[in-house]
């Protein structure tokens, strides 16, 4: 088996290199080949679609920033943090939970992470070991393809189901997992809990669910938690307030073992990711230290209009989309910032498969989205919904003309 | 060769593992075990002089912490930062640095990174290739250890000689380099760089330079970047605002390609530093965004009156720790933050190490101070004078009392 960065700098190409993986999953360099593709003489602005980056719909809550703001000038917050994150970050992250969980979350629960990104990087080596494999969702989110093929983690794809607005395949889940399968990931909100914590305990595998969208939801089925399920089956929660307060940028995340039977501690992954963190980069001090204040402060107001906006968005991204021949909308979005649109390619003859549908899009309409490819979904694309709506709708109709113009060259 | 991550989670242990390196060179794991040592009933309060973190001088620049709070209100550095830095940081850390350089440095030379500490965790697998070794000092900063480790780079100690201002042995270098080295690292201020860049171009290695101790200079050699010699070999300087602005915990450092033959783009270190960023932590955006007003708006007399404290601050720790007679100081610090003393052990009877010495200090007079040995100096120790002036007077009048009681304790 090869190092890690040893990998990067041979050029190497085992089994599971970043080479080899970047090929189909690495966000980054496809945002850098869209960002290329961008045309320099459009007087429009480009429509950024292709990453979920809720910043843009500017609607930082004036309470976090404030937060922020008195932390650093406390001067209480400047110095190096410890190494997990700061006590007092740990312990409003560990109440914030509890509210949703039928036990209460300890702050040495908690480790504080830069972002949820920091998070996946962490728990996914804990976990590791030789021969060791992992369930991930496809579509998916690439760091988890990235840090599994970094530790070795052999990955093992099951589908969501588009036509059953992209539940789980749990018979898939079933056939894949075997005795080496340390974990199944899934993003929730998104996927059906209760059963995938039933199938997770009959295999006796871990849960490590993606809470980055958590309480993001505009649907029928509300978001619960897959930590309430923590006593029947050892579950990691992954989290960030990148989302649902709209600050990606302050990379502020966590990694919980939601665990009420100790069943890491006891195995040593809590060690691990105790090493783990001590060689892998903090938050800002001060950042951490207003976290109790941004969780404590924060208004239900805040949210409740934020996840309206998020609903009207998907509402305008449906509505607009299903006018539009050349794609197909699966089912409407009850949560989280995205959708998945199929390209029919048969009514898009100069194109022929997502990437070229992305790229030219963005050359001549200066809208960004996301190939499917990136996410494991090849001849779909992502399109995200966060930004303000008045650029959705822009970009929405650059879009349909692009698609028109696509099948008009078709019938010609 | 065995993974990074792997190795944690496995507890196996070949030759360069994480697991030998920490009982020696693991800085966090020292601080946590002085930490356990802590009396809790001290009234005292404890006296920190283990980590060399200025924040406690407590002595942040107005101007830059503004800076940070503009940058916070515009909300426009909220979202995702960009995966090398912002632009806009990139190229005001180049012009920063281009003051001191004879030729100019452009924002593609310069990678924002998590501090520092991130720059070297970048730099080292950047540099790798199966069998190749790299030479560190010897009193260095553990990170490089670690980070050589997990890179399977082979260590190579060089000593710094305390009789000769802890002079770079020269010699030592001469002889433990060969076709294998691929970098020499040097802690700048702290050597002397002209002879290191002739003897690096006559072996042919690449000089990295950490220079987050940039400018803290107050004795009779002026703070000389390497990068000046960039023409005559290939130098990577790494920094930081954590020192110089006293803010350790805004996490916002740098690697930066001083090379102005353009030598690391042509062999490929340029990508693999890209590619491993890919991977890493970001710097939170609205941090980046401030760099340029950090930079420009912080006045001169800022940096000149922290310079004059920590020459106060060092004069004060050279004249106590002279009347300790068990404590041998080399020579007068002219730089930095540090000051490295050596332990008289037949004088201390009931002391065996330098571990033991700090273990008990702690204990019993409530002053953290860094075993030798976490830096590579066995019997020695390691005290931090960058702390408020009448904490550091009152740290050191504990370890003249724990000092006398243990010489005591022999005559008895
Ligand atoms: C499913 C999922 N997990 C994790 C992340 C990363 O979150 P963070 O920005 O907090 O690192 C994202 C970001 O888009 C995501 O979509
Ligand atoms: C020599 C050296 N390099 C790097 C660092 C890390 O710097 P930063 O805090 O910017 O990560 C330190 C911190 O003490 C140091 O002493």
């Amino acid at each position: 088996m090869e190092n890690k960065w040893k990998k990067w700098s041979t050029g190497e190409n085992p089994e599971h290199t970043i080479t080899e993986v970047s090929k189909t999953w690495n966000m980054k360099d496809a945002l850098s080949l869209l960002q290329e593709n961008l045309p320099e003489d459009d007087p429009r602005s480009t429509v950024h679609l292709a990453l979920g980056d809720p910043s843009l719909i500017r609607c930082t809550s004036p309470v976090a920033e404030e937060a922020v703001i008195e932390a650093l000038r406390s001067s209480n917050f400047n110095g190096y943090p410890s190494n997990c994150g700061l006590p007092l970050a740990r312990r409003a992250i560990a109440e914030y939970l509890s509210r949703d969980l039928p036990y209460k979350l300890s702050p040495e629960d908690v480790y504080v992470t830069c972002g949820c990104k920091a998070a996946i990087e962490t728990i996914l080596p804990a976990l590791a070991r030789p021969g060791a494999n992992i369930l991930l969702p496809r579509p998916g989110f690439p760091c988890y393809e990235s840090f599994a093929a970094l530790s070795n983690l052999e990955v093992r794809h099951f589908d969501l189901l588009p036509e059953k607005n992209w539940e789980v395949d749990l018979d898939a889940v079933e056939a894949l997992a075997d005795e080496n399968t340390v974990a199944i990931v899934i993003i929730n909100p998104g996927n059906p809990c209760p059963s995938i914590a039933e199938i997770a305990r009959k295999l006796t595998i871990t849960v490590i669910t993606d809470e980055v969208y958590a309480h993001l939801t505009y649907g029928e089925i509300p978001f619960v938690p897959m930590g309430v399920f923590g006593s029947i089956v050892p579950v990691i929660t992954l989290g960030s307030i990148s989302k649902r307060w709209m600050v990606p940028g302050w990379r502020l995340g966590w990694l919980v073992t939601t665990d009420p039977t100790g069943f890491f501690r006891k195995v040593g992954v809590v060690d691990s990711i105790k090493t783990l963190l001590c060689h892998s980069p903090d938050p800002a001090t001060f950042i951490q230290g207003a976290v109790p204040n941004i969780i404590a402060k924060t208004p239900e107001e805040y949210f409740s209009r934020t996840v309206h906006i998020l609903k009207q968005a998907s509402e305008i991204c449906y509505s607009r989309i299903k006018e539009i021949p050349c794609l197909t909308f699966s089912c409407k979005p009850e949560g989280g910032m995205f959708v998945m649109v199929k390209l029919n390619l048969s009514q898009l003859k100069d194109i022929k498969d997502d990437t070229e549908f992305c790229l030219k899009l963005a050359k001549e309409e200066s809208v960004t989205t996301l190939p499917g490819t990136v996410v494991g979904l090849k001849n779909w694309i992502r399109i995200s919904f966060a930004t303000e709506l008045s650029f959705l709708e822009d970009g929405l109709e650059r879009i349909k003309s692009f698609c028109q113009r696509q099948a008009k060259m078709q019938s010609l």
